[in-house]
């Protein structure tokens, strides 16, 4: 079997997620890996943290070193952080990208505009840039980078925005005019756990977004509330606290210092729990997410309107590795989309799911119909 | 605005809800209705059963006056039945369709191979064909007949096959090598209904098929059982018996062959319940129908594998009217790919979320990613 080249930019927790991915799709090979710290990433292949099979040890490429490695890969999927790596984070140039020309080229891409457009250059590309604010601009600048080059970049993969945006889309469709309601969790939330790291006496945390369970119940019952991100989810926060600075008054002291955080708590029911250093540790073995969209709207018109409800939830134990398989899905539809010449900029919104798919489209018509 | 002109194909509840539903969307216009009975259709548009506004009461056609409807649409959304309308139920010819090419035209299409591929000559097309086991011959016709025709056909819409459809094929790319459930209900079977009114003293009948609550939290616990349909659902009968011949024991009798039907009953769960005329009337006003498709898969593999489940929900007050907002969904979609020269044989797995949608790429980036 013929299989799709693929490079992975950035070896950190999606990386390794995707490379997991590429292990249990058989048209998949990974033969690059391309990073800022080769060393690292050369032993986290040799190490415990190492995944699978085929580790290409030999084709750990330095980001720098685009000579060596823009050959090597049919679709690069770029695991990069958003905020700072994929694109710029300047935003005083944000104008001038509504008349982006692509003048600049080669490294000097990465220095104006961000790992993403860089990529687009040599590669095609997935990615899963998911700074919502930015995503206009980040798809105009990606699709002058990839048609520039004729490569097709897919955008804004992954979960939300990725298949969370689609199936929001796609009930928008069937129901207009419906209200739609996205709740997170129970999972992880970075910037809040790294938020209450910064406080005195803390040694280490982690914030888990949860959704509210009476919320959830009015959206199903199709009560159609009107609910702000603070009405839907609630925030559970495990904290370790310095060596020597455990004791009721600090803890209480440090529970109200979160639960005051302005942003990040405030509006939000906080509960704060206090663990030792040691089942902190257990906890960040998992990276669990979970998350659903719901659409509440009618069928039919003003008395003869009729209730309809559509729900898509999904639960993952390790949302690094769900984020990496759908990208991986994404590989795949973004190599069909170069080889029929559809180059520049897509999102999920326009990948059909038999571009995601390794089935010919007889078996789909046979068994997934 | 310029509106997509439509024509509804068969005017039964499928085709009022396709009505319905392209009130609900301003950038539809129903340009024509043709049925086997304009005389009958056009009662309805003036009786109770009438939906809503602009109902073109001079533009209802009889099926065979092909000179007078055939240039008046965009789209034709076809609501035939599948057993026999759409696709000629003859399967001694389907060897052929393997080679299949179209050399009958005009009138002859409708009898040799039904409305389907009939009407694939004329319109850009849309149906629900739902037998599972003839998609790929009807496919295969259908794409015969409008690629000779420059024209677009969306065939197997709806929702199983339809939105379930494209569901299992999505998570079955994000999830390679997972278990896959659909669970339908509660909701009206029709063949069943029909099984029971077959019986001797009964006057009317409606049977609901419902998921078994046991199946469905043992597969959203992942783990994964071995489930076919008759393990998965359970059958609740309404009964109304004819008069004089409701007692004690004519009830246990209808009631014990009604468990005893081979194939309809036999080898599931089934509760039979006597209800009067007016309450089985009441019953009968609202067609309902539920369904779930799960996935319950792993990320990673070996030692290293993590649960992963994706779950797709959707309600209706109102089956038929669910199945019209899905097809003229597919409608704009069939609208679109005709316009960029995509002519041939679709389904739903060939269309992107965008492909259904009414708004701009900037409004989706924006407001839905």
């Amino acid at each position: 079997m013929e299989t799709i080249k693929i490079a992975i930019v950035g070896y950190g927790n999606v990386g390794k997620g995707v490379h997991a991915a590429i292990n249990n799709n058989p048209d998949m090979e990974l033969t690059s890996i391309i990073t800022r710290n080769p060393e690292r990433t050369k032993k986290d292949f040799l190490g415990e943290q190492a995944f699978g099979i085929n580790p290409p040890v030999k084709c750990i490429y330095h980001m720098d070193d685009a000579d060596k490695w823009k050959n090597t890969a049919d679709v690069a999927i770029l695991c990069s952080g958003s905020k700072n790596d994929l694109f710029e984070p300047d935003s005083e140039k944000h104008d001038s990208y509504q008349i982006m020309v692509p003048i600049e080229i080669g490294k000097k891409v990465l220095e104006k505009f961000g790992q993403g457009p860089y990529f687009a250059q040599y590669f095609n590309t997935v990615d899963s840039f998911d700074t919502h604010a930015r995503i206009p601009d980040y798809f105009r600048v990606m699709n002058a980078y990839a048609v520039r080059s004729d490569h097709t970049a897919i955008t804004d993969a992954g979960w939300d925005p990725g298949i969370f945006s689609i199936e929001r889309i796609m009930a928008d469709a069937f129901l207009p005019e419906s209200k739609k309601y996205t709740f997170w969790g129970k999972g992880v939330s970075q910037g809040h756990s790294d938020a209450i790291r910064q406080l005195n006496y803390v040694q280490d945390a982690i914030q888990y977004t949860v959704p509210l369970e009476d919320a959830v119940k009015q959206v199903r019952n199709g009560e159609n509330p009107h609910l702000s991100t603070k009405d839907k989810h609630w925030r559970d926060c495990y904290v370790v606290l310095k060596k020597g600075s455990d004791c009721p008054e600090i803890r209480k002291e440090v529970e109200l210092e979160i639960q005051g955080m302005p942003n990040y708590f405030t509006d939000y029911k906080t509960k704060v729990n206090f663990v030792s250093q040691e089942e902190m540790n257990e906890r960040k073995k998992s990276m669990p997410h979970a998350g659903s969209v719901m659409t509440s709207g009618t069928t039919n018109y003003g008395k003869d309107a009729k209730k309809a409800f559509i729900e898509y939830n999904c639960k993952w134990d390790s949302n690094p590795e769900a984020t990496g398989s759908i990208l991986v899905a994404c590989a795949r539809a973004c190599y069909k989309f170069n080889k029929s010449k559809k180059f520049g900029a897509y999102t999920m919104a326009d990948l059909s799911p038999a571009d995601y798919s390794a089935h010919s489209q007889d078996k789909l018509l046979k068994e997934f119909m």
